[in-house]
């Protein structure tokens, strides 16, 4: 097994989040860059790699990254144990399984691939949300946002060549991904990114400033613009190894959970924080007159709201039937009691 | 076989792009659109689809889907004569054969997504070429361009998705394209599009105004900025079926010089043919000092070099030892004799 994401049994959920952290950051590094070694055939224009750098390599919270590694290593752990007596039903024939035991070392790089994809994908949206057509916003994790440091034209394509690069790093040369693999993490992710996932939200909260939308026009639009993504993170994470249809079911609902509780609580931290915790301009909901769940549902509403979700997670974990689940139980605390 | 895309054997060259052009866009109608029948799980935001929309479907010249609809139908009409006498050294063992005779509806579903695949990417990447931050262009082909119709913030979205939206038609669910036919086909198109490819060069172009650039510097440039799309279009059709090494190499040649001829002409027209022959603003390389084969080579000798690279393009199409190459010969012709 690769060493990078093992062991898990005995680690707390700190300890795990720094050595996943750690993990990713150096993936990152390694993969947006001008790195020979890397799978890149050529090395991209110096500037371009640059602001794709600048955007990437900024201490983010990686939270996508960490739900891909923690669904994969939750699923795995169980595949461990007994990874002859699962049910298989639910699975494309055409896709070979991918041995945990056998293949642990493929499943692992194919995880991290996939968590790093992920945020290519996360990174490349808060680059061209950012520029001055959209939130027009120059303060992002607490340094100049991209169009601010590199131009507006260089945002556009650091934006567009991340988003090309996620899909790159799922598609790598040779074995090193089971084909079978390659095609659905591409799904899962091509999917939550496009028009009825990730850019479809954007293109609603587009449309619907100054509007007064209904809790379910709101839940629709972050379904899509945050939620997607943080699901499809949970689902990939699962996607790399082979599961039941019982566990990819849970952490579905899991994930949806999830990732609407990440944006309720982000309205909420527009109004109750302070732009330097935030480490972004704070209040700008409100300035823009964005329908938020805080101005549908109140705060306490809003605050409420965010602890259902969680619960509905934690529930949807067990429903799953795995033994273990405790790194996803503290990913979901951490996003409804986060700060910034 | 799919009838849509047969037969090719006595059809003139004229013939054949009407058909395909036909097939196209049809195609296209169906993937970028709300239809509830098309793979897309939700329908997509009606305003960005609206965009996206305009700016898919608006009578390009199509020649990337031409391109891959070209290379798969030459390849596949050989492997239709003797199906089993391939050498089928330099595919992926763990790439499960596609036979053309028993898969052939498959192989043509798979041809025909690739095509509109491709066209998307390189739809987004004139939406947001045009932009004002890049080229700030107001006209393409003939029409406003999308950020002026829907806004600056909308085509940013609407090239954005329509980039997911591509690797979405490149894997669907189920057994519509084998999974490592899907992989595959993302990793090219992936890699054609990405800061190693088509926004690397954008990125070069960019940064190159008003230099003074060598022949290899703006060759190098257009290899990545047009180049790698209109080859990825020639390889992905390619793709689509198994070949030999010998075919593989001399398409992917075929793919480079046509590309390079595309946009030594391309240069040749913004200097040569007015704004309404070409559907967009002529002279506008000039306008922006922007270094083209014409002001490197002159006029006579920009229309040289793309003489000699149409006729590398014939003799890599005669190293394939392909019997009946003449759809792609007239393609080539096609990219040297345009007049927009």
């Amino acid at each position: 097994m690769n060493s990078r994401l093992n062991p898990t049994a005995s680690m707390d959920l700190k300890t795990w989040i720094t050595a996943r952290l750690e993990t990713v950051e150096v993936a990152l590094d390694q993969w947006v860059s001008f790195d020979a070694s890397s799978d890149l055939r050529h090395r991209a224009p110096a500037d371009l790699m640059a602001a794709m750098r600048y955007s990437v390599l900024d201490g983010g919270k990686r939270l996508r990254p960490l739900l891909v590694l923690a669904a994969y290593e939750t699923v795995r752990a169980v595949l461990k144990d007994k990874p002859l007596n699962l049910d298989e039903r639910g699975e494309p024939a055409a896709c070979g399984a991918i041995d945990a035991l056998e293949a642990g070392q493929i499943a692992d790089d194919t995880a991290l691939r996939a968590a790093c994809a992920v945020e290519l994908i996360h990174a490349y949206s808060l680059v061209h949300d950012d520029m001055p057509c959209m939130d027009n916003d120059v303060l992002r994790r607490g340094k100049p946002t991209v169009h601010v440091k590199f131009g507006e034209a260089s945002a556009l394509l650091a934006g567009d060549a991340l988003q090309a690069l996620a899909f790159e790093l799922l598609t790598p040369d040779g074995t090193l991904i089971e084909p079978c693999q390659q095609a659905r993490l591409c799904r899962l992710l091509a999917r939550a990114a496009g028009c009825t996932g990730m850019a479809g939200g954007q293109a609603i909260d587009l449309a619907s400033v100054g509007l007064r939308l209904t809790q379910s026009q709101l839940q629709e639009m972050h379904r899509l613009k945050t939620g997607a993504l943080l699901q499809a993170s949970v689902m990939m994470g699962t996607a790399c190894v082979k599961t039941t249809p019982q566990i990819n079911a849970g952490l579905q609902t899991y994930g949806a959970a999830v990732g609407l509780a990440f944006q309720v609580v982000d309205d909420i931290l527009d109004v109750v924080a302070d732009s330097s915790t935030l480490g972004k301009t704070a209040g700008k909901d409100a300035d823009h007159d964005k329908p938020t769940y805080v101005s549908l549902m109140g705060l306490d509403g809003a605050r409420a709201y965010a602890q259902s979700l969680h619960d509905q997670a934690l529930q949807a974990l067990a429903d799953t039937g795995l033994a273990n689940t405790r790194i996803l139980q503290g990913l979901a605390d951490m996003v409804v009691q986060r700060s910034n």
